[in-house]
């Protein structure tokens, strides 16, 4: 941290500044110019989360300048973190796919959506049960007996399940039921759920919130790992912008600054990403070119009627094309040894 | 809802469309002009929940015009709803003032804050005993220690209490000892929570999210109030944008909007809404002259030793001098019968 | 300027940072901890300019802690700017009104509008003869003609003229027919526009472009100002946001930020600031309370006719009621000594 | 577009609106429902420009349906445009790259920058001689000195310039010493540059503004396009969002986006769109993968001596490396016929 003192501070502010520092134990060092006067914090950032630097007399403002996450960074954990559910590798060589309808709809749908899924080659079932929706008036979701239906879908194909948790009292079915917990966007700084879900060690998925900063999203990793999960990936589904032309606009950068400051995975979601069918394949090809470790791709039988987010839904048939194209294009860059990301 | 197919659009294309807003028991008008063909759906929005009208073939996009809130909607409760919180009214003839530090710290310090907070004229005292942190590093509060000290600034004098309930088993202690339950901007649309909330019948104040469309907001209300709390007061506290000089971009122009569109009152915190406590006296006459129903505002004994949002905290001077102006503009606005909401 | 280095930067990096800030004439001082090594740079800012330090190995990356304009700065010039304009005075004590339609259409309609103008009490006509529209099909203003007229009202009124100047040929017919010189929204950051009128010296009126930060805005008030030109009014218009309900979301934060950082006098627009008349009323209160030194807002005789933006502007009727609550709260403001802003 | 009346609007509200939409030429057709009432109009928007229908009394709001943009649009021309500069198509089969400094600084430094550019394999020169900085007292380029350099090393290299225009006076010269000449983002509305550019003939680079929409990107192209210059290159540079780890947020949906709704090419540059040297590699790759039509890049042959953007430049070395990838994979993509684009 770095506390820029105003013109016209005394030397009085500044030793309080200083005395200030130093009681919470951290090192204090002054740099002083004809124009402004700087001290500099030495230590532990999260000590001074217990001072209001900004407000003592003589501060002009403070900048941070470390991360205030540390199992969740890149610098604490060099090596990429490697998940594997039962096999399946997450942040591993090849990417992995996880597709399916926005929500369980019934019984028929969902095992519809699996054998598509499966065919088309995608690892995981995604499926909502639990529905978070603006609306107290829109399809809410079909809660345990969702659930049930996926776990049958699992067995039929032997597809692993990812699907979201939304509640504290709905984390016993979801971790009985599925090989992944999904955190959803809205929920991303819902402290008290991040910390029961990463009580639980089974593999979790955070996306990304509506417009939460990388660096909020990497202290939300932090939260679950703090309490003893370790295998989060994360998932950029897009912020929220001015833009109204897409849903979202999809931070493909977030690729890069993931892997940059984190060991963690992280796959991309072109569903929500960008709200529009017709965007899924470019910002899938996109991610994979960028090195993500995989995608999140919205599928339904037939968007038309789906209950939930048909518009940015695949067909059977665009899934396949979409999936065909995923495969070649990373295939080639494995096999090229393209290497997207600069450390 | 209005539905633009795509200039090359098919009469089967369009007459498939029909069939599916009939099906779902709604009218559908056809718009057809030279260049461009439209239909337009009569009656309750929400039935169209349950179909994905932009992914049938020959449809371009469709576009909303009604309002998917109805119990919050002021065209559904023409009259503004006027809370009345033993004697204190919200949403009445004069502002209400909710003032305190950012989180109970100790027993003396919020003992100590109440006395200013009272002696200054606000009538609630606020006060986080559970934090919502961006880092997990962060101190997040005293939970029910924290309240039970609220609960005693209370008895000593008079002050209503307003604090922050962060999850489903919070509820009961926060519903025992505080008058208002607030749900805080992260939580805006933790839909969980929301509506365990709701089925309490205790008034609740409902901050805005971080990034939340005004549509949003009304909607997480609706969340409220359909589980049967009618007592819904709305907190303005700053939205994300681009600017990074102040904390929040304070959206003076929702109170205004919240007016036009909705029954229920509306307060504005200047504190979370800039982050900087030299911003809180003038936005707090903006709130005022704008129409607000009340002020939310941070106040410390010592903001400097605050273990939290410090920098954006009035000390008691500061805070003796904003509420002078306060309640002069108030009266001052009121005697003149000046009326700055255009509903 | 603070510049983090990378956890593994050698002496040899943290050398090489040292001798590019001398090779500029600054001086350079290390910080140095057990987690993380700072070099900070004591000295006028502008020098860096030259060095991309970022680019350097070792450097994570640098903040930048001063600012960059100086004659705008209120450290520089820490009396308030008072501009006169033929007797009336733009950062007084009392604030000033600028009404008038979005766009002169008309002579009739001109000489209407000011004759309302005039009668409400406002001391600015506005009007623009050159309008920069999104389309090129949309009505791009009257140009020399309309600046006649706005001339002719003048004349008739004694009200001064504000009317906005969109190119470098533009410049000598606006000056000639004008009091004050618009540079609009778009126009922020033409930074040719922006010297070319500056070696006028003629007043400027800057209003705060589409997505710019305070900083930028005041950076392109030093390029009017560097050229010679001091009179410089700076005009909040919203800026844009995730938000559609209003058109922009209007910024009153930045009332208190300008006058805490520059000494030029402010004013608000409410109409672009919200995009809806009904707003207007509320945001003019707003913006006084807020300590804005005046308000620019449209009023058409007849807005459904209005060539542009007629659902932002004032009927005549509406237009004077918001002029007699505005006078009343300015006086009420002045004569309780209410003082907003906390410098 | 389609007109919301209020719930309360009479039959002479809604008479009163169809007779103005009938007095611009237009048919008008009502839609009647229990709950709201609803004017659609039919035929050509633009007329509907010279009329402010929001204000008429009765009505909520209107909601645009329709392009404002004609020539720039797919629907108008459904090929998509392939330009053709001396035998270097944009738009076509191969992707174009555009690499070099942010500015001239030295005729030195620009050959020496072409020699690198040209081995890498790139087709064009990039490189400022007019560069439009946030502060006066930034480096503002070489202005005609600058474009003379940039004119010998075409000669020496063979490379094509493209080269950017800030004002009307500069047009002359930068059509005479580049290829094409570029608009940059904070003129992307700068209107009177747009159409004297555009009276020209000569291919155009328009950059998106900094916090531009698709359709008001797409608008200002139709400026350049109506003054007769039909070879517009869009360029993708990254919009502006609340995330601040990147300097702006890279639209890459943006690719997509205008695929879908212009025939004109489109280039990205994750060199401004994401202000980090390391991230340049993956997102070329992604717009690649993506379908964009071209990159520009920022080189520099000592990035940490550049007096502009070193921070986002690549070295020599990285950019050999970038370049190697980037045409593999498009050779990949060409050969495999992944066609990431579904129009």
């Amino acid at each position: 941290m770095v506390i820029i003192m105003n013109p016209e501070a005394t030397a009085e502010n500044i030793s309080e500044v200083i005395r200030t520092i130093e009681g919470v134990g951290l090192e204090a060092k002054i740099m002083e110019g004809a124009q402004q006067k700087i001290v500099g914090v030495i230590g532990d950032k999260t000590r001074m989360a217990s001072v209001a630097i900004d407000a003592l007399p003589g501060v002009d403002h403070s900048v941070s300048i470390s991360k205030s996450y540390k199992l969740a960074s890149r610098e604490f954990h060099p090596q990429s973190t490697i998940i594997n559910i039962d096999g399946v590798k997450i942040g591993g060589e090849t990417p992995v796919v996880m597709a399916g309808p926005c929500a369980v709809e019934s019984r028929k749908q969902i095992l519809e959506a699996a054998e598509i899924i499966k065919e088309g080659g995608a690892q995981f079932l995604r499926g909502g049960a639990y529905k978070p929706r603006t609306s107290p008036y829109s399809f809410q979701g079909l809660e345990i007996e969702g659930l049930k239906y996926l776990a049958e879908a699992r067995e039929k194909t032997g597809l692993k399940i990812v699907t979201e948790v939304t509640t504290v009292e709905g984390i016993d079915p979801v971790a009985e039921y599925s090989d992944v917990m999904q955190i959803g966007a809205r929920n991303m700084q819902n402290f008290g759920l991040l910390k029961e879900v990463g009580k639980r060690g089974k593999p979790v998925m955070l996306k990304r919130g509506l417009a939460a900063t990388i660096d909020e999203w990497l202290n939300a990793a932090e939260y679950i790992m703090n309490e003893g999960t370790q295998d989060v990936i994360l998932c950029e589904r897009g912020i929220r912008t001015y833009e109204t032309y897409t849903r979202n606009t999809l931070d493909m950068s977030a690729v890069a600054a993931v892997k940059h400051l984190s060991h963690l995975p992280i796959v991309v979601d072109p569903s929500h990403g960008t709200g529009k069918w017709r965007m899924i394949k470019p910002m899938a090809f996109a991610a994979i070119a960028a090195g993500a470790d995989g995608l999140m791709m919205e599928v339904h039988p037939n968007p038309a009627r789906a209950l939930s987010d048909g518009s940015q839904s695949l067909t059977a048939e665009n899934y396949r094309e979409v999936m065909a194209g995923v495969k070649k294009l990373a295939k080639f860059i494995h096999d090229e040894n393209l290497n997207p990301i600069v450390y």
